[in-house]
C-alpha cells in the first residue's frame, strides 16, 4: 500500500480555497524568490491524486504544474473534458480512497501526494496520510473551503519541521500518528 | 483606546476547545519545562476581557491563572455567580466591544488580553486586536468552538515571529494589517 503525503497552503483560519475555489488571496501574498520545496516535494512522489475541483482550479493555472501523473477522483467527470494537451497526463477514477491506494500500488507506486480539500480530507479520514505540509498564509478570509473537516475521532501529529518565509508563510510539517 | 492582543492555542484545525468548552486535547500535550511565555505575555498587559465560556472553563483549573483584573463579558452572568475570593479580580460587564475598550481607556488601560474563542472573533471583526499570539497545537480535533469565524472581508496579517517547542507546538506571532 502506498503513502499519502499532503503539501497544501492555508490561511491562518483553516481554509484551502474561497467556496468558489478562488485563491486570491493566496496569490496576492508575494513569495517571489522563495522556495516553499514544492518541486523536491512532487519530484519525491509518483503520482497526483485530486478532486474535481482542485484540477478545474488548476487547469486556470497559466502552466500545468504538475510533473507526475495525475488521478482525478470523480464521479461526473468524462475523459473528453480533459484538454488533449493532457490526456497522458491525467486519468479520472471513481474508485474509493482505500481502493484506489492499493490500485496505485500495483503500479508500482509507493508515495502518492494527495491534492485538494475535500480528497485531504477523505483520505486523512480514511488513515490514509503519512505526512503533511502545511503553509500557512498569513490571513484570515473568514470562510470557504475547509482543509480539514470533521473526523470520528481526534488525529494526532507529531511536528517535524518549521520553515518561516519572508512573505510571511510558515511551513509546517507533521506527521500523522 | 486601548489596544487589543490575542493568546490563545488552537488546534491545527482551528479550535480553541471542543463543543463543550473542554480541552482535554491539548492538555494532554507534555509541555512540561516550556516557556511559551503566557506570564511575560499577562505582565504586558492591563486588564483581560473573555466570555463566560472561558471564564468557566478557566474556574475549573486548579489555580486561578490570572494575575491582572479580569472582566467577563457576559448577559445573562451575575456578580452572585463569582466566588467570593475571586470578587476582587474579576468584573461582569455587558458593554459593547469598542465601548468596553474606551472604558477600559478611562480608567488608563492601554494594552487588553482579549480571550476566549466568540470574544476573540467580535474584537477581531471591529478591528479592536492589534496582534496575536498564537500557539497551534499538533493534533487535529474535527469539531469545536472555532478561534476564528466569519468576517466582512479579509483580515491581513503580518508574520511577527515563530517558535517551534519540543512538545511540537508552534507559537505564531501576528501583526494585525
Amino acid at each position: 500500500m502506498p503513502t499519502g503525503h499532503i503539501m497544501m497552503a492555508m490561511s491562518l483560519d483553516g481554509f484551502v480555497a474561497r467556496k468558489d475555489h478562488a485563491l486570491d488571496w493566496l496569490m496576492q501574498i508575494d513569495t517571489e524568490g522563495e522556495d516553499h520545496g514544492f518541486l523536491t516535494f512532487q519530484e519525491s512522489v509518483d503520482a497526483i491524486v485530486m478532486g474535481s475541483g482542485s484540477y478545474r482550479t488548476v487547469l486556470g493555472f497559466d502552466d500545468w504544474p504538475y510533473i507526475k501523473p495525475v488521478i482525478v477522483l470523480s464521479r461526473s467527470m468524462r475523459r473528453n473534458e480533459i484538454p488533449s494537451a493532457l490526456r497522458n497526463k491525467v486519468e479520472i477514477s471513481q474508485i474509493e480512497p482505500a481502493d484506489l491506494m492499493r490500485e496505485l500500488g500495483g503500479r508500482g507506486y509507493s508515495r502518492i501526494y494527495v491534492d485538494g480539500g475535500a480528497i485531504i480530507r477523505s483520505f486523512l479520514h480514511e488513515g490514509l496520510v503519512d505526512d503533511m505540509r502545511i503553509a500557512i498564509a498569513p490571513v484570515l478570509i473568514g470562510d470557504g473551503i475547509r482543509m480539514f473537516g470533521e473526523i470520528p475521532k481526534d488525529i494526532e501529529l507529531e511536528l517535524q519541521s518549521v520553515e518561516q518565509f519572508s512573505s510571511g508563510l510558515v511551513q509546517l510539517q507533521y506527521k500523522v500518528r
